[in-house]
């Protein structure tokens, strides 16, 4: 095994970022054909060309490193060290014109997330994740260290969460429960409402039907700014998963969080 | 009565909306304190700020015309001109930091809606819509006319709606009906949705307990660009309404969701 050069790792990945971006924004509100896939979700030649472009930069920088990616399946699969790539999360928001879908790039080694970055092409923001060290953001917004805010109890708590589609996949019934408890919910926003929770103003994002493509970068960027990434259950995060995600900003709301949507 | 200058109407929306951005912007993901309304609805400081800055804009130039806004009611009501105001349309979205809540801003003469601006602060989009005039669109990903797309079948719709909860202040009990029509939904985004409808984006927003103040600068922005905007059962959009609201990009669309919407 190579050690963790997190800085060498890290250029790659912005590197990667910006080269996805550079592609995406062209064909961003450009009324490209949207494709069905076999799980019924959107796919568009932003989304193709996009992971391509985030391979190309990727296997030209680190050739012994394995790729996984949402569009074109596992290379190197053997490999210790692992990007897994969503080139566009959210494609139902970039299909119909919102700024809000985002790339997402993740270093995992021995399946374990270690890097992460959350890119923002429209907005131009992105969040930078590395394991053991603060998350950072960057954007028009700010330039700062992220930091999750306190919010020890979950009725004053902000809930978020894409789709009420997605929860058919909840491996309970209990999502209601949860949002109950809260003070509020806002919807939509795939990966940037964990990005809006790692910068202190969303509290709770509870989904599922999620890949590991969907979700192994926000793990790096949610934790190195304080908050916690599980599935519902509480259990870490793994590609042999429910596919169900818990975050919260203040370590605190785990255990109220968990208990509910395991037991109503 | 004063004749309809829109010239000089759209000056002072324009310059209002100019002031409201400049009022909202810094307060954005500034931490404010949210308060929350008789109606439950969130409200801050912003909100209220930027809809004193919006009056005072206005009654500078047209003391004599009515002002009605949501958080400081009705000025001057037996004015036969009215600018009806949602300083901050999303005021869910603004408290958790997302960039796609908007001012709304409408001219209203005996009732009916004139003109219409929907703007961004945060992204620097803006859509204006003149009663009998295109629909213009500005923003950094592009400056021109505003037009819905040609969409004649509900099977190839876009749908979009803010959030499940405000189904439950629902005319009707049949938006699922709708919903299993289209070809897939989108959540969240309150006023940015119909601007993404007037430019082709999507092709139905179906939502309910709505205000004045919430569909009025819509009405000018969605029918300059070539679409339609009613309540749920096809009749105009008015102040003694039930508060449904139902815009299709392709008028096509009005008389298979209206069908859906009342009948299921």
């Amino acid at each position: 095994m190579t050690t963790f050069d997190s800085e060498r790792f890290l250029k790659v990945a912005e590197a990667a970022a910006d080269v996805a971006g550079a592609v995406i924004r062209p064909l961003f509100r450009s009324r490209l054909a949207v494709d069905d896939k076999s799980d019924d979700s959107p796919v568009t030649i932003a989304d193709r060309t996009a992971e391509r472009a985030l391979r190309a930069v990727i296997a030209e920088r680190l050739p012994d490193h394995g790729i996984l990616g949402e569009e074109f399946g596992h290379e190197r699969p053997e490999a210790s060290w692992c990007w897994v790539l969503d080139p566009i999360d959210g494609t139902r928001a970039f299909v119909t014109g919102r700024p809000s879908f985002g790339t997402l790039i993740a270093l995992l080694h021995e399946g374990r997330p270690v890097l992460g970055v959350i890119d923002q092409p429209m907005t131009g923001e992105r969040w930078i994740g590395v394991s053991g060290a603060a998350t950072r953001y960057r954007g028009p917004w700010g330039d700062e260290r992220a930091q999750t805010r306190p919010c020890p109890h979950l009725d004053a708590a902000e809930l978020s969460c894409t789709s009420p589609e997605m929860l058919a996949a909840a491996p309970s019934a209990h999502w209601p429960s949860l949002q109950g408890a809260t003070r509020r919910t806002t919807w939509g926003g795939d990966c940037y409402t964990y990005g809006l929770l790692a910068l202190g103003h969303v509290d709770v994002v509870a989904e599922c039907g999620m890949k590991i493509w969907d979700w192994a970068a926000l793990v790096p960027v949610v934790e190195g700014a304080g908050g916690r990434i599980t599935d519902w259950s509480g259990a870490p995060l793994s590609a042999q998963g429910d596919g169900s995600v818990l975050a919260v900003g203040d370590p605190a709301l785990l255990a109220p969080a968990t208990a509910l949507l395991s037991r109503g």
